[in-house]
């Protein structure tokens, strides 16, 4: 059996307060999908955010003068640099115009996943303050609405050092463990596994990434047919220890 | 329509000289699987390589006073190292026990790629030499085959920072471009787009890599229902250049 992965279509723009697993559900039902037990959904962190009401007006936003000289360096909105700074718990490389971040929950990307495209409202999207509790809600209305114990995925567009291109990432996950852990497997040679870890979060981050695309107001996807690891996971566990990583 | 991805199952174990797209048409005829023009098909790595006879014997490996020096330090197979260090051109970061490497194509990973699995026949699986023409081969092979116009992507697993957890990435493309530029671009709400390049090589290495998995031994994987950027792409084209890399 293929794993397919669906566009879910349809969800109108989505506004603060919005109940996220309603709209999806309702989307899901015009379409003829009905969800089922181990299907995984996955949920562009930009529609969560805004159903969270993770905005900030530029108008509210007194910069620092740290804001304003890497602004004026750098010819960019000094408060959109501020609300960069203040998401951020640390900042592991400052160059060119780039803010790479930590955010405050450990994720290492550029701005700290504020969202730096054309606001004609003058709003930034922040990420949702906790992205893990934004998925399990997503599941707990699917449970409720569809019936069907779900996975899901709160997924967001990241970079990554060496490699252009953006690709897709798990920054909240709910109803599954984002990594399968292979240790001490063998291959069907009795050889021992050299990539112990696989991130599926990431992966199928990226897959569902395939449909929900960038230009189509596609916020959802539905991935069938994949055995995802069940259990209460959540996407700190993909966040490298500091001790483990090479390139803070 | 749904994006679906199906397993290339019942390929043999791929020795030395053994034309891969033979083996992979061979599968999928066997399983009904009629490749189409715009599929894209996924090879792992270590399929490739074995077709190519990219294996390297640690019986024939004298290793260097630092392969030595290195290798005693970490408790591990001077020639093991000795591999590693012949197949980079750059070293990246050597720190506990793990060398990131610059490959001799550019690409950085642990090890060079070099399978550290046990290798219970005291060989080593190394990368193509060439995997953009590696992945044509297999496209050309496919054409002549299935008569398809297909894109072929060989994929590799490879870790990355600040991420626990490997994924699967593309390391040779054909037929295809790796990465879609969505400069200019404005999205449904008339705004730019902030995440303008997605590799979406990268992305379909990913997706593949949900029903090739690491224990069965399935190294191919059809990917249908994706429009593909078309075009005469490489893997190079993911390489960041180094000025604009921040973690060299």
């Amino acid at each position: 059996m293929p794993v397919t992965i669906t566009a879910v279509e349809g969800i109108p723009e989505v506004r603060a307060g919005d109940d996220l697993a309603a709209l999806i559900h309702a989307a899901a039902e015009r379409q003829g999908l009905a969800f089922e037990d181990g299907d995984v959904i996955v949920v562009t962190q930009k529609a969560v955010s805004k159903a969270e009401g993770r905005l900030v007006d530029l108008n509210d936003v007194a910069p620092s003068p740290l804001a304003v000289e890497l602004a004026t360096n750098w010819e960019k909105d000094p408060r959109h640099v501020e609300v960069v700074l203040r998401e951020s718990k640390r900042i592991v490389r400052m160059d060119r115009g780039v803010i790479i971040c930590e955010t405050r929950h450990g994720f290492v990307c550029a701005n700290a996943g504020v969202d730096a495209s054309n606001a004609p409202d003058g709003r930034l999207v922040l990420l949702p303050l906790d992205p893990d509790a934004s998925a399990r809600r997503i599941r707990d209305g699917l449970r409720r609405l569809a019936g069907a114990d779900v996975a899901v995925i709160v997924s967001d567009t990241f970079g990554r050092p060496w490699r252009s291109g953006f690709t897709e990432v798990a920054i909240g996950v709910a109803g599954m463990l984002p990594i399968i852990d292979y240790v001490g497997k063998v291959d069907t040679q009795g050889r021992e596994l050299r990539a112990t870890w696989i991130c599926v979060a990431d992966e199928l981050a990226s897959a569902a990434e395939l449909v929900t695309g960038k230009l189509n107001r596609v916020p959802a996807a539905l991935i069938r047919g994949y055995a995802v690891p069940r259990g209460e996971g959540s996407a700190r566990d993909i966040l490298r220890e500091a001790e483990k990583d090479m390139f803070r």
